[in-house]
């Protein structure tokens, strides 16, 4: 079967046979960073360089944007769900890759075929899909359809500390919303973009991975195994599909079905230790790091197998009696509020230790720039001084060809937030027009620290931001002037920028320069993209929301669990601490300290910190409980035995398994929001009994006829 | 990967290096007959022929009685849960060859390493395990626990339409029962150990394949794929037994987990067609050639899609209203005789077809030899004549070497016949001791035509003589003298005389025959397995009749079909046709008649017949419904698609896995028992409702807490 090849294998071929770059199917596949790192050193763009690059207009296609629009649906129910279950997100870029990759294939053999064929595929074109499907389903997660912006409705209200003011979702002034905030960071990226690519030579990591994999798709040598990766892909997105229809038939209510499968026994299934045989949530543990998983599952064991019990046992002594699980002054309480706790000592650490990684590596760059006397000035064209490589010669030359002014990035970033201020404050009476402007004057700042933080460490401190602005705004308004509302709303503005940014854009740059693809064309695919996420996220959610009338309650298959987090979060930045439950707050700083300190022991031992739990991982299952864990594991026991087993075929194999799963599944929830919607409801319930309430039942069954 | 390789390659590579034949785990695999067939043309003896053959007394070792014993344990609990869930049972040489080769090396690795080997491995050896396992699974076949036996008992009478007469089974007199006639096979083939093996030179398909599969096993050429090919058992093995474990924890009752898993939906489940996730019938469904698999299905579809929906409509006209599901005065005695009426129809047609074969065999057969002036005569050494090739020349010579005298032979069948006779109606007071002469009289007749059918076309009609005898001494006894009892017990007799007879002993002695192994030996070594299995199956059957209080009933999960199908053919021959309900004779006539017909067309057709259905097999979901059909379906689509894929590797391995998945179940059933023998019940029910139901189990729960 087919092997991992070496990337330098690759490329030391290709140097002999360009012949067959144009005329069909190869590519390649990609292997882990530190290969493509070492590849780096081996020029790639020689292998490309009888290839001509289309000109940025040419790059442009409009059957690119028609596989965007396809996969950027897609993307939008696979991301819309994670964020609704559990909220934890994989980078899907490997399979937006081979997807979009394999669709334009399919076009193109089919176009050739019937002779109508005008352009070959380029990579530029790829780049361009991956581009605008990544600034699409982005804004899947940055509408904060599983934080913020639900947070703010009564469902969720209902359910926390303070219930007096609530904004419910609506179509209408979500699209609105998104429009006048997501196309923001969009031009304030714009002037970044020579100095954090070309000036500073940040590594982007995901955007590095991400053109790699494209760059591969294109030499000849790959076409091999890049098919078989497409193919099994393609056999696990129908397995996890059909299972996902399969299991749907004995749903007939949420405690039903395999997903409420006591795997581990009736006991810890009451403690929602149990695998709940989801596919998507098997592949995710696939995709993600192994300490990932295992951070998720030790808090799950921490909360839910220790914790939890024993708090529940001073029931009547530490909060009153029978306040139920879902109250928030009873242990719903201590579940939401130690994994905020968490979260935010997570975030902080990270956050100052991000920025002064930030300050420290601006500092010792400004110094190395001005020893050089070349200076980091955005906005001219640095002429390629002598030790550059052939790639990055021929890499920068490409990327300066075709400039985007920075009066027009300025320009439109003033406009925008002109328009912005003035309708903001109609969608929100709560966010006064002065938050606004404040959030505007701010943001740039943010989002140069972000980017370059980003560019440093693949570590994106958005949502961190994002919280900031909460407590902030929520403070400044204060908890009789909607506080609540405000500071969401204010989370949501922040993260529509810094997102869009650092995260993905500024990765879509460097993508871009590393596969020659123009800057004007990804500015264009970014600002078609974030068009299209405005209008297909809104409505995906939309689809939810009808379609799952408990969607954010407790005991839903949708609990959408950081949307209750959120508004905790802001009701705690307006009101203080008042309405935590007794020993609540102890414990939160005792879990907020914890989460400093894990992250201090892990980072001070270096590389033997890499077996130290994550404190934002293992918070996540504190509320949730540890089922998507266990399937997180089991896909990480597959991946780890598979790559016992062959080591070759699950490197080349693992990330196209993985992305199966997680589409197939993924997708399944489109039909089956439109069951919901038809008001199909499954036939059977799978319930699982006990051995004496099943001895009762049946008696009752029998009785009953 | 591991590839089937061709016989004639592995022996040619064989004729220029034996020096290392003798010194480990040098094994082949088995390919498919046909291939067999071929290689016959290319001498395999040339192989072993540096290997010198030990002396009877040596090819009897401890190691391999004591490799014999665990195993007729494993195979006994694997042939009786197969006996009392369905009554259909594969061919299980391939696992008892395949295990037994693996333990024995086992034995001799760890002898060896510890410098205690004093004799290493022959497939001499290897044939006496084969022979010994056989004969001792054997017994709990022709021991009739599932049958015969089994349908005296009291349970079983109660749901049959004569309940005067019945006799429980218990440990003591099945013990003594079994060993009164089960010798007597023995005695009675040794005589025609050589008419039918040398001077007819009969085929005997099984035996030969597993001579094939033995000496496969010690050349070395195979040692990697049969070392593989028991890996995969091994995996396999324990993947089925751990789904056995888990499965279990949801079985709370018979109507909960698995088992009872509507897997095409609760109407479909009413009608007894789902998947019951068994891996045994999976595994069952992969030996089981393609057009069992398709007969089965078809039946069930028949029988429950169609005829029994469309009788229940007759509810009140053609049989009375409310008798329920288990009386046969109702729909189930249209179940029962419709299944009987096409089980003799196939009978009859066989039973002819292969006794014609018989007499039109032998009659050739005798002219041919008298033309060339050899006489057929037994007991006489048959000088090789100069057209012998080879192997047969060499495989002659021993098999003739060690003799068994036939007076031997005829003194040994008497004693025990006369202490048979003396015995038995000491056992069961309703057979005569004139019955059983009259029995042991017919018995060799009967054994010699079976003997020689089998060895013609593979096909044993052991249990159509079993009721060729029910009828008959049941008839002869009559209803005033216990003639169901009586009947039963003279199937007994008769089918423990012919199954060893025909299908199991005379194969082993062509397997001797063509592994060089003695009839001496093979004979000792069919006297121990009997001995082993006369004591084996009758404890297993008791830890299943223990275990499961309502073993053998309508609803349980070893509902022992042929039970209760015996014994209405035992009343049937007593009290004739007077107790069907109305109509039910005519569509027993139909389907008597359906099933003869069908099987003409099958051999009218020749070679295009294959795509005909056997009666034999559509009858048995008649009563039992197709869930089973189902999990054999697919097991055959499984392997289906498997060699589509990579054919070689699904000749290659496809048995062994199919050996695993059903050893790996059948031995779960031995926890199993243990468990409810120790009243251990399974904690948890996993029931499937419909929705309107669930919805009235969710409101009582809450009311009743």
């Amino acid at each position: 079967m087919a092997q991992s090849r070496s990337e330098e294998r690759v490329v030391n071929n290709n140097n002999n046979g360009f012949e067959s770059i144009d005329d069909g199917d190869e590519h390649n596949s990609q292997n882990g960073k530190k290969k493509l790192m070492k590849e780096e050193e081996v020029s790639v763009e020689r292998v490309f360089q009888h290839q001509l690059v289309p000109s940025w207009r040419k790059q442009l296609t409009v059957r690119a944007f028609a596989v965007s629009l396809v996969l950027s649906i897609l993307f939008s129910f696979i991301v819309m769900k994670l964020n609704l279950t559990t909220g934890i997100i994989p980078s899907l870029n490997v399979s937006a890759g081979l997807l979009g990759f394999f669709f334009i294939k399919i076009w193109t053999k089919f176009l050739q075929g019937s002779g109508m064929l005008k352009q070959p595929f380029t990579r530029q074109e790829n780049t361009v899909i991956q581009t605008c499907v990544v600034a699409s389903s982005g804004i899947a997660f940055s509408g904060g359809f599983g934080s913020y912006l639900f947070g703010m409705s009564k469902r969720v209200a209902d359910q926390s500390s303070d219930t007096s003011d609530y904004k419910n979702p609506s179509l209408g002034w979500i699209i609105a919303f998104l429009f006048v905030v997501s196309f923001l960071g969009l031009f304030s990226v714009v002037p970044l973009r020579k100095i954090m690519v070309i000036d500073f030579k940040l590594t982007y990591p995901s955007g590095t991975a991400t053109a790699h994999l494209i760059n591969s798709f294109h030499t000849p040598q790959g076409a091999k195994l890049a098919k078989k990766q497409v193919k099994v892909l393609g056999k696990f997105f129908s397995l996890s599909f059909l299972w996902g229809f399969f299991q749907w038939f004995y749903t007939a209510t949420d405690d039903c079905g395999f997903q409420a499968f006591p795997t581990l026994g009736l006991k810890a299934f009451e403690n929602k230790f149990f695998f709940d045989f989801s596919a998507i949530y098997v592949g995710v543990g696939m995709i993600c790091p192994y300490i990932i998983n295992i951070s998720v599952l030790l808090g799950g064991i921490l909360s839910w197998g220790v914790m939890w019990p024993l708090i529940k046992n001073k029931e009547g002594d530490w909060y009153p009696k029978g306040l139920g699980e879902s109250s928030l002054h009873g242990i719903q309480g201590y579940r939401v509020f130690i994994a905020i706790a968490m979260i935010l000592g997570d975030g902080l650490y990270n956050f100052v230790k991000v920025l002064s990684h930030t300050f420290l590596g601006l500092y010792t760059q400004i110094r190395d720039k001005q020893k050089e006397n070349v200076l980091p000035v955005a906005g001219q064209d640095s002429p390629s001084t002598p030790q550059l490589s052939y790639d990055d010669e021929r890499r920068t030359q490409v990327f300066l060809k075709d400039q985007i002014p920075t009066w027009f990035a300025i320009g439109g970033y003033v406009a925008i937030a002109a328009i912005s201020t003035a309708t903001l404050p109609h969608i929100f009476h709560q966010l006064k027009w002065y938050y606004i402007i404040v959030i505007y004057l701010v943001a740039p700042t943010l989002a140069f620290c972000n980017a370059y933080g980003c560019g440093l460490t693949d570590w994106s401190l958005a949502s961190t931001y994002g919280k900031l602005a909460i407590f902030t705004i929520g403070a400044w308004a204060g908890s009789s002037h909607g506080g609540v509302i405000a500071g969401l709303a204010a989370c949501g503005v922040m993260m529509n920028i810094i997102v869009s940014t650092a995260s993905d854009l500024m990765q879509d740059f460097k993508t871009g320069y590393l596969t020659l693809a123009s800057p004007r064309s990804m500015f264009v695919s970014q600002i078609i993209g974030t068009t299209m996420g405005c209008i297909i996220s809104p409505s995906v959610f939309w689809i939810f929301y009808k379609a799952f009338p408990d969607l954010g309650t407790h005991k839903s298959e949708y609990p959408a669990p950081y949307a209750i987090v959120y508004r905790n979060m802001a009701i705690l930045g307006v009101q203080g601490f008042k309405t935590l439950p007794q020993n609540c707050l102890l414990l939160c700083y005792i879990f907020f300290g914890s989460a400093i300190l894990i992250n201090l022991i892990k980072d001070c031992l270096g590389k033997r910190g890499r077996f130290i739990p994550l404190p934002m991982a293992m918070a996540i299952p504190f509320y949730l409980g540890s089922y998507f864990a266990i399937d997180m594991c089991v896909g990480s026991l597959v991946l780890f035995v598979w790559e016992k087993v062959n080591k070759a075929k699950a490197d080349a194999f693992g990330p196209a398994v993985a992305s199966g799963l997680i589409c197939g599944d993924g997708i399944w929830t489109l039909p089956a929001s439109i069951l919901a919607l038809a008001g199909v409801k499954p036939p059977i319930c799978m319930k699982f009994l006990s051995r004496a309430t099943n001895a009762k039942v049946d008696t009752f069954l029998t009785v009953s006829g």
